[in-house]
């Protein structure tokens, strides 16, 4: 079976054509949930616990009751991988309020939706090019500081991008300082070491960037337009990309610092 | 039958049971998409071309298809009513982006999802308690200038609120000032008029708040905590409430000003 043909919906392994949900699903209705992004390398889920871990918390902050424990949800993620065929591959955990009457109050002893999906890929070739964006992160607000499926404003910061000609947006948090990307967050070398922005400057808690920031290759800071102009290199990082390397920032060229791509890399284990 | 055993999905008319959405419908995985919610007196949807014409902009701002004409969406929402036998309704119209590969970008040609349901409705006895909360309205994004199905933010205000004692959340914008509550506009009474907070203060174009701008009956202004604390009355605005009074903002009782109720509702055409 080709990779993606089938779907976890809670706790069943079913025909993708054959999974749907439900029309009052506050996922759907409100962006009443959170996700995971994760990496089948073709061998194994990359980070899972540090996914896992990061997705009950956000769940405990939010409100939001985890249908499965951490073990199900682990054995939901390697059943959809058994057809990849040692290819890499994006896993997606989704976990919603689940259905709901009207309005926005949340009821209690609803039963949250909890959906994995999988398809295949593969890091794109070659650097990044990021474009300013006027979105900004809404700092200290759920939105910034958990990976909720209420992810439009993400959206829009892309397209307003990509319709300056990049890859992906450089977005500002309300605090004024760098928050991070649409998709990724952002680390930047400067004399001193790299830096990567804060939480509470709108930077969603990363799985890699926690990574990076335990071994001390980077450290938070808040980073201004000064800095990022200062930085002698850049570079973007989520669970599906690890590392990638940033050539351009707005009309600033950046040089490909190799090296410090390789560092990087390797504090990661891998990738 | 029932009211709501019915949706309209996609321009049919199916058993709610019978409705199914889409996994990877964008609308669940991202928030992409808007809703509008409208009131069925039992004889007429109110403000149905207003709503219609603010669904029409906010997809044209943002990028989403319109799959159905408005006179399309129209019968769809009448189809809705016909079990209601006379009494009070809330529709909601959700259009989505429709289903999507993984990951943020929009595709072209995609097939956008449209969605009505009905639920028997009322308002509220009495009037309403706000309670200020810390989740600020984001000003400028799309996720306060347009009724986007990226709600979560709405949600854990009104879960603050509550928790605070209230019935519904005070919302200030990033800009500070004054912007609206989890699920309505808000009105001051000052000696000087009735003022609501700015769209650029982070206020939803809410529906009646732009019917009772137009009768002159409100201003727009910057609200700050000052004024707030001078106001006389407080009144909250939503498709489905119309005009509700406010007794309470945090630890402050209100007087519930009945001439001015009146005069705000009369302008309205009944509610």
């Amino acid at each position: 079976m080709p990779l993606g043909s089938k779907v976890w919906l809670n706790g069943r392994v079913l025909d993708q054509g054959a999974a749907h949900l439900d029309v009052a699903d506050r996922g759907f209705t409100l962006g009443d949930g959170l996700f995971e992004t994760l990496l089948w390398t073709g061998h194994e889920i990359r980070f899972v616990d540090d996914h896992l871990a990061r997705l009950t918390q956000s769940a405990a902050a939010l409100g939001l009751d985890m249908p499965f424990d951490v073990a199900a949800l682990k054995a939901g993620l390697l059943a959809l991988t058994a057809d990849g065929g040692g290819q890499t591959a994006a896993l997606r955990l989704t976990l919603t309020a689940g259905s709901g009457p009207r309005g926005l109050a949340r009821q209690a002893m609803a039963i949250p939706t909890c959906l994995i999906t999988i398809a295949p890929y593969a890091v794109p070739p070659g650097p990044v090019r990021l474009k300013s964006v006027s979105i900004r992160r809404n700092c200290g607000a759920p939105s910034a500081r958990f990976k909720t499926v209420s992810y439009l404003e993400n959206i829009m910061a892309l397209e307003e991008a990509k319709a300056l000609g990049g890859d992906d947006a450089l977005l500002f948090g309300t605090s004024g300082y760098v928050a991070c990307t649409a998709s990724a967050n952002i680390i930047i070398r400067l004399d001193e070491g790299a830096l990567t922005p804060k939480q509470d400057d709108g930077a969603l808690v990363g799985i890699v960037r926690g990574r990076l920031l335990a071994r001390g290759l980077v450290t938070e800071a808040h980073v201004d337009p000064a800095m990022l102009g200062a930085a002698s290199a850049c570079a973007v990082t989520n669970a599906l990309i690890g590392v990638r390397p940033v050539s351009e920032i707005d009309d600033r060229q950046l040089e490909v610092n190799e090296a410090w791509m390789r560092d990087l890399r390797n504090a990661l284990g891998n990738a």
